[in-house]
């Protein structure tokens, strides 16, 4: 019985044995091994040992474990293969594994390599779909059966091609053009009478995609219908490939890092591991966009200097200000932009959420105005630090509300992903009219303050 | 060909129905329904309507509404049913979703309940596990065979006995004592000459975890050896029950959910569709920890009152040093705490990346400093100010850089979510920090400044 994959043993031993000169254990040691945790060994070797465990294993076994590394490594592995050995290995994997290979390296490459590759006929036409597309995540690797078979005869047919087909729980029916008619599960075929048609077995208009979907949408389709696989179809109907579900929790686990990265002012392919340079080179545009934005607060601050100097107790409110409105914005924020990536919001229910958010504004904005207000009236004691104080946060509080799900909700209208630093331009605006409230209120009334 | 589900056109046919006196077109618009989109329908439909598309569902149909729904609009239909119709549709339910509905209601109904249910038997051994454990997540919906059969006997039983398992690819071997001994599927099944034992076909020792198992662990054992299901045994390596890619799905997406809002100060249960009190009570108890925090940094400003009133454009800086220390580190907080739940980070990588991250924090420390510090001394034409704002950006970056790392690893250590109001935390700290080092700096250099 495994609980969590622990290969912190594996990878000592491993470690030992590359230092050896006989290489039987250490084959016989990765022979034992799941390609998952030979991937997570190999990510964890040095640059020197990780040639050394590749020689040790075949051109499957590299293909095995391609399938299981992070993009980074898969790269570097890639680029330091003999052609020859690289058509050798993408002939072993799954499809689609092949086809994000070959999309990863210099086109002229890919496109020799392919001429060396006895998968060339399967691969080749996957290339010509976007990345992130349902074209672009599907495998060939499946099972297709003419409509008018039945269910002896396809029971035979597996028999006699034992496919080892990446999706070989459902068969795909098409008809003599190759549309797709129908899907049949291998425990239906079993279950009937050997005479049926598969026709009157399957499971007529499945639920399909088009190639050209996006990733997200497929998932998502997925998820809704609780479905195993998806069929990926063309403009005519001709079942072009299959997306399983194994991919669709990389593309779910992938949505929602990037919508945390987006949120954080961060583009999606940062990592933990990703280079000094390259997270440097990664972080630092929004750092620069987001100087700008905090220097326009810090301008409001500036034209108040002369209030400032006369009641400087009024820099005290600032920060508290500024961030009661940032954090109950970014919930807000967080709320809104996660509802639109789950597809809990429909077009009506923007409105709706709006209402709510605003509501919600106004009822903190009247509990933090009297907290904070009440604080300012207590410390200062005059009634005008009171209202001075807690009229601009009980506001800023409202526009939090309102920005919070303004922003993302424009920015989807905008056709760009609501997450895109929405958690960073709330803050600032937060602040810049917070600022703007707190000073200028305070300007109004600088004769009761002081 | 399916794309985006959209059931905006069968929502107003059935909202039109129900006004009407003859249901048969009402019952044949659902009949062509998925239940997924069902449910959709469902909960977008008045409080009037909803039981009256319910009296249109027979009890296996509410059963499949049942399965599509979110937890508190299950909740409500559930409440409004009596006993003898619940303990029907409960008995067409998969066994997952029925303990679920089991658990959400009061323990002395749901033992009423489970009395009148056929499958009792099968049923109440699941409620015994803890909701987000693999015993809470598992089916019992599989198919298990013996391991002296044949291929040719096990394709027999799955003939004669026609299981409607919700797990149907997979046939789990089992001794005479129901120990889990292989794993065998359908397509092996049928392409394996029929008078092979199934422990020859069968792979041996298959991936399993403890009915006690956390669910986020099971899911991520699934995603990391891209398992379509996972078998779930008790101490005794007794199958007790499998997890499905699809409940695996949902728990990657609660997951991801959960750490978005933990990190903007949100419990994990809040929803935009959560009503407005609700919403107000799960989001103003941070909001009032962040109130704490925020006088905090206030109380810093406070002791420099006097420093203030003499160099107001410090004023000015404090915006644009806590704002962007504050971004910088969330910026380092969001990659470690999504690193932390995508398991890339083992204990020996906790140091790599708190170098990194302190490197990257030096390095967006001088780059800031010297453009927020150039900026302050091309607006007051004295040097002091340039080192003073200069300084304490340089230093606040720093502390971003190494607090973003340490508060999630150490919420980790402390066996807590890493992603528990980090988010928060880190700006707090950095707005404290950042203004003592800018308002200290300029009370040491006071003179300089004025």
């Amino acid at each position: 019985m495994t609980t969590e994959p622990d290969t912190t043993a594996d990878l000592a031993r491993l470690q030992e044995l590359l230092q050896g000169d006989d290489v039987q254990p250490a084959i016989d040691l990765l022979d034992g091994m799941h390609p998952a945790d030979q991937a997570d060994v190999f990510e964890a070797l040095d640059e020197d040992d990780q040639p050394k465990m590749l020689a040790l294993l075949s051109g499957e076994g590299i293909a095995h474990l391609l399938g299981h590394l992070e993009d980074e490594q898969r790269r570097s592995v890639v680029e330091q293969m003999p052609r020859a050995t690289l058509a050798r290995v993408l002939d072993a994997s799954d499809y689609d594994i092949a086809v994000d290979i070959l999309r990863a390296i210099p086109p002229a490459e890919a496109v020799m390599t392919l001429s060396q590759m006895r998968t060339a006929a399967e691969v080749t036409p996957l290339l010509g779909h976007a990345d992130e597309s349902a074209g672009g995540l599907m495998t060939r690797g499946y099972i297709a059966v003419h409509r008018d078979m039945t269910a002896g005869e396809a029971i035979d047919f597996l028999r006699a091609t034992k496919p080892a087909a990446e999706e070989a729980y459902y068969l795909y029916v098409l008809d003599a053009a190759n549309h797709l008619q129908g899907v049949v599960n291998l425990r239906q075929l079993i279950v009937s009478d050997p005479e049926t048609r598969l026709e009157d077995v399957m499971e007529p208009e499945p639920i399909a995609v088009a190639v050209e979907t996006d990733q997200e949408e497929a998932a998502n389709l997925m998820q809704h219908y609780r479905l195993r696989s998806l069929p990926v179809v063309d403009e005519e109907g001709v079942l072009s490939g299959v997306i399983t579900s194994d991919d669709i929790i990389d593309v779910i686990q992938d949505e929602a890092t990037e919508d945390m990265y987006y949120m954080a002012g961060l583009p999606g392919d940062d990592s933990l591991h990703a280079p000094l340079q390259v997270s440097a080179r990664k972080r630092i545009p929004w750092l620069l966009v987001n100087l700008v934005t905090s220097f326009m607060a810090g301008g409001i601050v500036a034209l108040f200097e002369g209030t400032i100097e006369k009641a400087a107790a009024l820099a005290v409110f600032m920060p508290i200000i500024a961030a009661q409105s940032g954090n109950a914005g970014i919930q807000t924020v967080t709320i809104v932009v996660r509802g639109i990536a789950l597809r809990e919001m429909e077009a009506d229910d923007a409105w709706r959420a709006l209402r709510k958010e605003m509501a919600l504004g106004v009822f903190r904005g009247v509990l933090f105005g009297v907290l904070v207000g009440g604080a300012a009236y207590l410390w200062q004691g005059e009634w005008a630090w009171g209202a001075v104080v807690g009229g601009a946060m009980l506001l800023n509080m409202v526009v939090a509300g309102l920005l919070g799900t303004l922003i993302p909700i424009t920015l989807r209208a905008l056709k760009l992903d609501p997450a895109i630093a929405s958690g960073i331009l709330l803050a600032s605006i937060t602040d810049i009219l917070g600022f703007l409230m707190l000073l200028g209120f305070g300007a109004l009334a600088i004769s009761q303050l002081t």
